[in-house]
């Protein structure tokens, strides 16, 4: 009698990259499923209201199915809604709210073990990004609850006095969108610049700003502490105190690594986890990893539009 | 030697239905051109700006792919970008800007010429819905520049006295639209209520501005003259003259009888064409009739979701 | 010397209300101050994120200020910009994120005390809504994470059972938005219908839904038990156990009449609080209401567009 | 007796300048008439339909009225509605559809003809903008109906080959927004380079998608002649004969100096009419320039935002 829980692939995560593998294992008749800890594109779904993709919809298409969008680049609202109509479309087999607790690889096969149930597997690709788990300033006053590492909407800052860590393209934008609300916003970015990435059309909007002097930059500088009316920063000009209300603290994310080791990857002091370029298969035979979760720390080498492909490349080797 | 202007399938005109019918060629392997005399889905590109549609987006989509948008029923922006991905995803071959003047059935094949260029088919589809000749009025000062068949932007109206004629659903978003916008508005009603079809979360809107007063509605009416500042109308209580601008004649629309008798199809009294509910053929084999063109002059009976199926039963009637 | 904290009016709420009566103080010279506990129109800011208006935008306007919006109703993001707008146009003295605690009547003052500071004033107006109590079910599971009294967006309940418990337009609008995310929607009804106040465009859509079997609802129904994987229903046809990922508790709210009794004001049996209709005083004398809060438990029979004009009254009252 | 057709003020011209000297004829008692050619803001409603304004939206307010809009830029929707807005919240008196063809400086007062009136005023003020008299190629073909010179929306031109003819704002945004729409887009600029004023944050797209020749540019080239399927144009290179099916001749506009000339302007070589930089009265005793009309041929020089000041100017003037 056939195990209603095994199959050949279970996937782990269902953002775009593990709903692009459950689409190459349904062609290529793969028996498979995702097991998601969160809601469908959880990542996403958490993303700032208000944002907008550098890339243009096609660069975000899986499965062959457009996103349909009238803007010239889509925002977080209908990426969301094109990711659950193409899950829809292909009816893929989609296990929510579910934490994969345990991976276990035996002889023949991987044990998987959730807070809700057993399964096994022949082959188990990671696809779980890297969104859950932020980078921590390691300050004292990072856990009160005016500090936040997930911004999501600017009127909730309207007139109040905003300090932005980071000054990527999260920090630029969670800047820019709640001075415009209003709000007294001072940003303390460790480097001497911008973030190289930040998006061509916002530079100059971040950089004529902060001339103006509309919004306060301290560059090469730190948060040292944070109180409940202020934080107190380290400046080249030395240590400021500033009247304070709210902490965005956009100082990135990183992948799950305790959860890779305990899968049995390898993880070199590099933090990059081994595994082969043309495969996408780790040390663990059988175990696979797509997506960002591959790029280590390097959280900015690897999105959507150049790591759908790995979802073929598993599924190839999967297949053969 | 291959004539490179012989198609198995020539269809007529690139609207929902034109393009589902291409779908389905591509899919069969047959050779096919669509013709097309305006733009790509050309009467949805000639809809009022802020047209919402009565149907879910899932009810709009043809060849199996997801028409996704944010919002609970699409407008007419989306449904022109989302006909024009479809186009870009199949790699549709589309003739568009060229006017189909005449089809002439020999024995073994149609001859096709257009304004630009000619060509043979075995098969033709006729698919070129009825948006292209608007019901007249028939009365004197109907050809002013101030009388449209085709309202598109309310905010043309604004603060001006505006004449809307008809009470079918796009008498009603005129009539709502242009009140919205500051326009003393004044609806003629040939019946004594309004449209059956009018969508049902737009219907009591008309029905209590009319009661408030601030649209004027005037039932079992008609306009009998249009006149440079004003319009005269005969109501039950007699004939009224009333202040106009400009004159929006929601009368309808009808598909073009003449070019229809022109291919030779048969059109009864009843102006119903011809053809096999089974097979959507005419009385002429090898001339396919598809979508609203169908329904002669009930243009109510027919829209997308009904008639998107017309585009399977041609081609598999074609190819068997 | 004149004291800093001392003001002719505190009013207590940031939302339209509070708004209203802070421009209505401004314009006759009195000098104020509003505390919010939360964010700039707090209630506003935690509706659902595709939520829009009955009323058309110029109902909620206030100020004299034109709330302009291209779509035929509002939605929560423009309402939410609006009122940050008006704030800012009229430079609205607003201490936000701060908690009133106290509120003392001396012989010639008012003594409030928030978590923040204290402040005396002449008059006190309070106009803190009724969205921060949820009336509960009072049911064994009604504290699990899974039930919320604050239904936001659609997408976070794609694909999971739902069960939405209220038939008014905050539990009609979670049922058909989720549904249409892809959820498997069952709604419990208290009465034998939907509420009287769904609306107009709306209820064809719930009870097509309804009809059809896509969405599942138990009318003259109650929820007498919430589990981890299960509700379970009291009906006409009995108790029924019901596959369940979610419950969405649309069961209204109620102005906090514990802090309404804290402050003196006399609430007898109905609720309603005491105060006259023509000033808006409570018994208490320079205490006074503004908006839904007056309503009591009847919290459907004011809103903006009928309550904004107890503002004038007030400062009416005041100045004289 | 008081004559109905008199006014303190007469204005030429609906849009922001006009109507923001309107607003403040209004506020200092001055009796006065807006008489506008076309619809409200007429130029802004012939504006392409998904334009993106370069301001934020407070620099495009007028009267004080603030624009609400939850996008960082507004849009031309937004606008043309936010204006409209405007001249309801004032009650603005606009005779709108109505065109001037006649002053006449009397030695009292102005004689005002428009093709429906006449009328006599104390003062007038012209601000009719630039919109309406396109600088012409002045080669043959130019009056083929594939030409335009009023870009409006780009799925018209979708798979179209398309020739875009100039380099600033608007022919970037007609060049980038029809290759979106999948035309096949070949610009001819008649300088060596893009346009100086070319929004930042376009500019880096256009000039990616030249570098990738996605988008063909021909520099320091021009068009020579338009037949019905081509274009030639003459490059550096040599003379081109190019594949075409529309031209968007986004080649500039001026401000109507015959009408200038006729109201009695000077207007030296240089077409900068004569004015006073301020009072903004012209060489005309009580004839007064508002808006872009001031700067002659060089229209990038007053917009909006720094025009809308020439209302007080003029009606301060006026007033004492």
């Amino acid at each position: 009698m056939a195990n209603q829980n095994h199959y050949d692939v279970l996937i782990i995560g269902a953002g775009p990259i593990g709903m692009a593998c459950a689409i190459e294992a349904q062609k290529a008749n793969l028996s498979y499923l995702i097991i998601e800890k969160g809601a469908l594109v959880n990542s996403l779904f958490n993303y700032p209201v208000f944002m907008t993709f550098f890339s243009t919809s096609q660069k975000l298409e899986i499965g062959g199915v457009p996103f349909v969008t009238i803007n010239p680049k889509p925002n977080r609202n209908e990426a969301v809604e094109y990711y659950r109509r193409v899950a829809e479309k292909f009816e893929l087999k989609i296990n929510l709210f579910e934490s994969v607790i345990k991976v276990i690889k035996n002889e023949n096969n991987f044990e998987i073990s959730t807070l809700k149930r057993n399964y096994t597997a022949n082959n188990v690709v990671v696809a779980t990004g890297f969104y859950d788990v932020p980078l921590l300033m390691k300050v004292p006053g990072e856990d009160l609850p005016k500090v936040t590492h997930y911004y999501k909407d600017p009127h909730l800052y309207a007139f109040q006095n905003v300090l932005v860590v980071g000054a990527n393209n999260s920090g630029v934008d969670a800047a820019l969108e709640t001075y415009r609300k209003g709000a007294n916003v001072t940003m303390v970015i460790r480097s001497g610049e911008l973030g190289p990435n930040v998006k061509y059309w916002v530079r100059p909007d971040i950089e004529n700003r902060i001339k103006e002097g509309v919004i306060t930059a301290y560059f090469n500088s730190e948060v040292i502490e944070i109180n409940e009316n202020e934080v107190i920063i380290k400046t080249p000009e030395g240590i400021k105190t500033i009247k304070n209300d709210f902490v965005i603290a956009m100082t990135g994310y990183q992948p799950d690594f305790s959860m890779l080791r305990k899968f049995g990857i390898d993880l070199p002091d590099s933090l990059c986890p081994a595994y082969s370029e043309e495969t996408m298969e780790t040390n663990v035979k059988g175990l696979y990893l797509a997506g960002v979760v591959c790029g280590g720390l390097d959280t900015h080498k690897l999105f959507i539009e150049n790591s759908r492909v790995h979802a073929e490349m598993i599924v190839r080797n999967i297949s053969t």
